[in-house]
């Protein structure tokens, strides 16, 4: 393990603002009168008298979990805390031009990772029709292995699997690691050369997923990104 | 596939807010002029100018940006672009109480597939002092059957696995996940009885970390967790 310097160990404090302070008060109290999905929430007003803060921060800190899918505003009946959005947060900060090295190389892996663990819930759910559609994308692809073709079918094959499991939540996390996964072998292949491209192909997981169970596929898997992630895992 | 209704086929209309709209225009506005951590942003006076919109608005969607990590304020030099927190926002959304029920059976299966996929980056990085650490928590778990040791327990030998990978973002994403899979598992054995136990434990899986390589420890970790996979995905 590489020895980490004293900024990695220790967190930083963050400075705080008001507006996290009634933000986290916020959520404490929700969590605590244990509020449903539907249940109407005290007005702004009320809020702020209670926390003895001005209405301006109240509404900074309202805004913040109506941005997560926390809190919705409903004609007649107010505020009401509603169903958040679980990668609504996630999806507004992945972007690799603002993300450092380390997380890239982090959310690198844990694409890898969530491809070499889908098989059990892809073979518990694909379908004849979803075989026929990988097929296609597979065909279309043959001959195209120069950049950008070659991304553009790598996202389709490699969606069009994540959609196979039926798995809204994999699905759309998976969709968003794929630029990072685009970033991070663009920028490692302008600093050491294209990877060695994995033994295993798109038709050859095709075949796999056709014919055998899912440790051959999983295998398959493993090959078919392997280069990758040794070359990145070396490079940490 | 199961039939859909109309309403999961087609995403509502969400009302939008003036601080939804500003937020959504400064994050393109951070992306087209390609700002980089550390880059100062335009004053609030400035923003609320440009974007037509009163003050207020605009600070409500900056501390927006300001909750996720992607903004700070520095003294003398006013608001800088930052590294965002990858996970804040969803840290602040997984609650099992506030999730419906889809999502908490997609956020199940997805613990299920990271931990399926973990085996090669855990083989990469594992020492031997993390496997006598992970030694020392299976022999303290001898005997402890019951919720609610049994969940403590699990929670330090899974948790302890993430940490092995060396993976800061896995690590805290999975350790997020936990409560869902225990919450779920509850529910599950509230109905239904308690789920088979898998037929390989912690200490088989500690044993096979030990002497065999990560096509085993795979196996063996399906068989781990097969059982609660197998009959959540049976009721969905």
């Amino acid at each position: 393990m590489a020895s980490k310097s004293l900024s990695d160990e220790i967190a930083k404090i963050a400075p705080s603002t008001m507006a996290d302070v009634v933000e986290l008060r916020l959520r404490e109290y929700l969590k605590k009168k244990a509020f449903k999905p539907g249940d109407a929430l005290p007005k702004e007003v009320e809020l702020a008298e209670a926390l003895d803060v001005s209405r301006n921060v109240v509404r900074e800190a309202l805004s913040r979990l109506r941005m997560l899918g926390m809190i919705e505003t409903k004609k007649r009946r107010g505020m009401i805390l509603a169903q958040p959005d679980i990668l609504g947060g996630f999806e507004r900060v992945m972007d690799p031009l603002i993300l450092d090295r380390k997380t890239l190389m982090d959310l690198f892996e844990l694409r890898f990772v969530l491809e070499m663990g889908l098989a059990d819930v892809l073979y518990t759910r694909m379908t004849d029709v979803d075989l026929k559609e990988l097929e296609q994308i597979v065909n279309k692809e043959v001959n195209q292995v120069q950049r950008p073709f070659k991304v553009k079918y790598e996202i389709a094959f490699h969606g069009k699997l994540y959609q196979m499991t039926r798995n809204d939540t994999f699905t759309r996390f998976q969709n968003m690691l794929l630029p990072v996964f685009e970033y991070v072998a663009t920028e490692e292949a302008k600093l050491n050369g294209e990877a060695k491209v994995g033994k295993i192909t798109h038709r050859d997981l095709l075949e796999l997923l056709k014919t055998a169970g899912p440790e051959d596929f999983r295998q398959g898997m493993k090959e078919h990104l392997g280069p990758h992630f040794e070359r990145i895992s070396n490079s940490r």
